[in-house]
C-alpha cells in the first residue's frame, strides 16, 4: 500500500507525519544467523517485542516521550539477554558497574549517571534526576553519591549477586586469558583475537528513541560497558551527544557499539548536527555517521527518529538486535544486517 | 600594519597562515572592573601571560599541541588564581573534586578523568591516559580507579589540603546559606541571589588549544567544577563535545561557564559542526554558539583556535581571563568584556 494511502496528516512540507513512533536497540555486535539457534533467536525478538510493547503503550494513550522510553529501556534492563541491568557485562575486577542517560528533545534538559553498583533500574535513576522536584541542579552524577541520591529517592537496591548471569560470567572469564588491546582496534577490549563463534553482544547497550503525540521527542540509553572494561571506565552511554541526544528541532538517537569511538566523534550529536545544518534526513545522517564510523573502524550503530516518526536504523556490524513500533502496527523486531 | 605585510604564509585559498598559535581563558563569570583591585588584576593577568609563555615556548621550539596545551594548563592548575588543581572550588560537602580533558586533533583520540581528590595535575593524567604504552583502551576513568592508574604511573599525589586556599574556603561557607537553584539558572548553582561585590570566578575553568607547526591542533580543559557543586557532580570539562573539542579539519574548542549548559547543548562539538557544514569560519562559528547559550540562560565562553591560527575567543559574561600569543609576540591577555 502507498502511504498516502494511509490517510496519516502531512506536514507543511508535503511530508508524512508517522504520528507516535517508538524504535530501540539492545545491542550491536558479531551477531551471525549461521551460530544462533533458531530458538534463541525467538527469545531476543520476543524480548524486542516486550519493550516496544511496554513503551509504545504510554505513547498510545497520549503519554510523554520521556515516559515511553524509560518504560521501554527499563524492560530490557530487567531482561537477562542485554548488556543492561540485570545481564550486564563484567569489570576485569568482576564487578557490575552500569550508566545511563535520558535526554527531553523538547527542552534540552538531560540527566545521566555512572559507576553505579547496586541500582536495579539505572534508567530510573537518570529519569528521577531529569524531573524530580526540587530540581537536581546537575546533568550528571557519579559513583557513591549518584546511588546515595538513589537511596533519598527510595530507588531499588540489589546487591551484585542480583545482576549475574552463567553466560556473562563465563565470557568475561574467558576474556581474562586475552591482553587488553588499545580503543583503534574493531572489536571487544580484547582485540580481534578472542575466538568467537557465537558471542551475540560483546559491546551491547540497550536504547530507546520515542515521538510522542505531541511531537516532542526523548531518548534513554543504559548499559553494562564492555565486557572486561576497566573498573572506573566511563563509555559513552552517559555522555550526552556521544550515546544520547534528543532535540525536537533535529532528531533522538541512541548509540550502540564500540563506546570509545562515539566519544571521540560525538556521534550521536553528528547526526543531529548534520540534519541541522545541512537539511539532511534522519535516514541519510544516520546513514553517513556509521558508514563514517566504519571507515575509522569503530563498530556500532544507532537508532533515531526524526519529529515525524521517520526511523533510522543504520549499523555497521554483522547484526544488531533492534525494532520500531507505530500505531496500529506489530512491533517490527529484527537481528541481522540481511533482515 | 595590515596582515599581509607581515609577510606571512598563506593558504591555498588565500587566507592567512598565522603559525603555531596558543589561546588560554582562565574562567568566566560575572567579573567587574569597579570592584576587581587593579593590582589583583595585574596578578592575574601575569598568571596569564606566564602560562601562555610555558605553552608557546614548546611550540616555537618544534613542540606538539599537545605537549603545549599541557603545559600551560598545567600552570594554571599549580596557580592559586583559577578553579583548577590548587585554588579548585569545593563541593558542597566540603571537598575538592577535579576533572579534566584532552584531545588530540589530529587523530580524534581523547582522554578525560573525573572525580579526582588527589591528584596535583588532573591534566597530567589526562595526558598520561592518552600517549602512554601500552595505551589505555578507555576515553574516560572516574574516582579511585583512575586515581589507582596515577598511582601506578607515578603521578603525584597530594593530600585534599594542598587545594585550599582561604578565598574558596570562604566561597564555600558563604555559599552554603543558599539553597540550590537548578541548572535553568543564570550564575553560580545558588543562582541570582547570592551577593557577589567580587567573586571573581565563580565558575571558572582553565583551558588551552594550540595549533603547532605541523598544523596539529590540541585542546585541553582542567577543573574544580562549581562553587558547592555536588560530591559526585561530573561537568562538561571532562566530557568530549562539551567542555573540550580537537580535530584539525575544524577547529580546538575548550569552554567555561555553566557546565550544564555546555553539556545539554554540546557546546564544542557544535562550534567545530557549525565550521564543518555550514563553512563558517572559528570566529563566526564560536560567537554564533556563545550568543545561542546567552537566550537560553546559559552562562560561559570558548576559546578556539584553527589549524590556521585564526582565534576566538567569544563570552556572555561580564568578564574572561583569556589571551593568546603567536611569534614575535608579546602574550595579549585580557579579563573584560571591554578591554
Amino acid at each position: 500500500m502507498h502511504l498516502n494511502e494511509l490517510n496519516l496528516p502531512t506536514t507543511a512540507h508535503g511530508r508524512v507525519n508517522h504520528g507516535p513512533t517508538l524504535v530501540i536497540h539492545g545491542g550491536v555486535g558479531t551477531i551471525l544467523r549461521t551460530s544462533f539457534p533458531r530458538e534463541e533467536q525467538e527469545q531476543y525478538l520476543e524480548a524486542l517485542r516486550t519493550s516496544l510493547r511496554d513503551g509504545f503503550r504510554i505513547l498510545e494513550s497520549g503519554g510523554t516521550a520521556i515516559d515511553a522510553v524509560e518504560a521501554a529501556v527499563r524492560y530490557m534492563e530487567d531482561s537477562p539477554f542485554f548488556n543492561a541491568g540485570k545481564g550486564a557485562v563484567y569489570t576485569i575486577g568482576g564487578n557490575i558497574e552500569l550508566e545511563a542517560s535520558i535526554m527531553d528533545g523538547s527542552n534540552h534538559r538531560a540527566s545521566a549517571c555512572t559507576l553505579l553498583h547496586h541500582i536495579r533500574n539505572p534508567i530510573t535513576l537518570a529519569r528521577t534526576m531529569l524531573t524530580t522536584k526540587p530540581p537536581v541542579p546537575h546533568v550528571f552524577l557519579g559513583g557513591a553519591q549518584a546511588e546515595a541520591f538513589a537511596r533519598d529517592k527510595e530507588l531499588e537496591f540489589v546487591e551484585q549477586g542480583y545482576f549475574y548471569t552463567e553466560k556473562r560470567w563465563k565470557q568475561h572469564i574467558e576474556g581474562l586469558e586475552y591482553p587488553p588491546s588499545n580503543s583503534e582496534s574493531k572489536g571487544t577490549v580484547y582485540g580481534k583475537s578472542v575466538p568467537r563463534d557465537h558471542d551475540p553482544n560483546p559491546m551491547g547497550t540497550v536504547g530507546a528513541v520515542a515521538v510522542d503525540r505531541e511531537g516532542n521527542i526523548a531518548t534513554a540509553t543504559s548499559t553494562g560497558g564492555r565486557n572486561n572494561k576497566w573498573d572506573g571506565r566511563i563509555g559513552d552511554t552517559p555522555l550526552i551527544g556521544s550515546g544520547t541526544w534528543a532535540e525536537n528541532a533535529t532528531c533522538g538517537v541512541s548509540g550502540t557499539g564500540n563506546g570509545e569511538f562515539f566519544i571521540r566523534y560525538a556521534v550521536c550529536h553528528d547526526v543531529a548536527s548534520r540534519m541541522r545544518y545541512l537539511g539532511e534526513s534522519v535516514q541519510e545522517a544516520a546513514a553517513t555517521v556509521v558508514e563514517g564510523l566504519r571507515k575509522v573502524e569503530g563498530e556500532g550503530g544507532v537508532v533515531a527518529v526524526d519529529r515525524y516518526g521517520e526511523v533510522a536504523m543504520p549499523f555497521n556490524s554483522p547484526g544488531m538486535y533492534r525494532g520500531y513500533i507505530r500505531a496500529d502496527m506489530e512491533p517490527q523486531v529484527f537481528i541481522f544486517g540481511d533482515d
